[in-house]
């Protein structure tokens, strides 16, 4: 199995093109691969080839598109993690555990009990970071899409999202069971799965209930079971039970 | 919301029993709490109780222990995660996480492609060191039972005890879909969900060929979906998936 690359720029065999500038180190100085080496390169839009270095150097690396050929699939439900951001780190390893489960999209959100502020996402370039994080779990994973991480957003905008029908319905937000009485389990998602959901998780503290109070126009309000999951575990336990609730494994 | 300890020995209002060291350490330590504190302890077998701090010191904090309380629900479905040991400190992340998603029992497993061995095992202490990690996560996600963890045990071993009947069954080995013709999916599982199961994880570098036929014929193999699912994580997404396709969620 050669190793898996994302060159952005890769859409038809022949093309040469340059990798980005991350890939090409990795490529050069972790995997110390050289012109005439076999690899997989994916554009994150699902496409993946095979292809060949063609030259690297100080200059970065290029590869000669080759043969197309299958990368992991897609989930049949298109899926916005629409993600609290978490404290630290972590928001990091969801990212990362978001991409590698199947995510399609991931709508970073500064939740009331976020500590954070999008002027402090702004000066520590986050979003980028995620995106490298996203990147990075794409070649893991052997997708060869790259999930959009969208830009930033007061929770208050979200609503607005959903308004506006800019969020990929229906949306769902994860909550603690005792949250009220409008509070349903999967169990009680019927009929066929969906094209698209959004999944609205909270952060360390959870939702406030002014958030709560405002979401429950808006979405569905489900809770997964009884015990408590770490904020930086929901959304893989909460995409994998929606998956399997889905079929999609 | 009082905080929660582990206290093994507690059974009863009335009873006053001392804390375990590290939970000792943790009230007088971590938290200051002192004598006439309220806290919850758990005993590890399914009951809380309300309890006091009754003293607390250099020999050991006692309480006593007050009426029985509520605790997070545990799963219908037992599950034994049959898990093969990863590296480094990898474990560690897998016991607390099945523990919060709610694993009945932990069978720790030197898999071929375990990159460790019994001996080593023993002189490092895991087994006690992952029932340290198991007691934590149970205080954290608010379970008042604590999951068992089995002596590890050879691959060869696992087989001896499904054939014994003294392993939950149905097994299931979790394998990649590429393992051969017999591979399912969980949506072949039909009928209603069973009271108990148990569920085999590959290490890092996955199963032998040998560990699947060994499996293959005592087990169901199945897989979860297209996309690569880093070992870490896999416990958790296969028993997220499983206890939402038996009602859990």
């Amino acid at each position: 199995m050669h190793a898996r690359f994302y060159a952005p720029t890769a859409h038809s065999p022949g093309d040469v093109v340059a990798l980005p500038v991350d890939e090409a180190v990795h490529l050069t100085r972790v995997l110390r691969l050289t012109r005439g080496d076999r690899v997989i390169v994916f554009n994150g839009h699902g496409q993946a080839f095979e292809a060949i270095v063609q030259s690297s150097g100080k200059g970065g690396v290029e590869i000669v598109v080759g043969a197309a050929c299958d990368a992991a699939p897609e989930a049949r439900v298109a899926v916005t993690l629409v993600q609290s951001i978490l404290k630290g780190d972590k928001m990091d390893d969801v990212v990362r555990d978001a991409v590698m489960v199947g995510v399609a999209a991931i709508q970073p959100v500064v939740a009331a009990r976020s500590e954070v502020t999008p002027a402090s996402l702004e000066r520590g370039r986050r979003r980028e970071r995620w995106e490298r994080v996203a990147v990075s779990s794409a070649k893991q994973c052997g997708r060869a899409v790259v999930p959009v991480i969208l830009e930033p957003q007061p929770f208050a905008a979200i609503a607005t999202l959903i308004d506006e029908r800019q969020l990929s319905s229906p949306a769902m937000m994860l909550v603690e069971p005792q949250a009220g009485a409008a509070v349903g389990s999967l169990g009680d998602l019927d009929g066929p799965p969906p094209r698209e959901a959004s999944l609205l998780i909270g952060p360390e503290g959870g939702w406030t209930p002014e958030e709560i109070a405002l979401a429950s126009d808006r979405c569905r309000l489900v809770t997964i079971g009884g015990r408590t999951i770490r904020s930086d575990a929901m959304a893989l336990v909460a995409m994998a039970a929606l998956f399997a609730r889905w079929g999609e494994y």
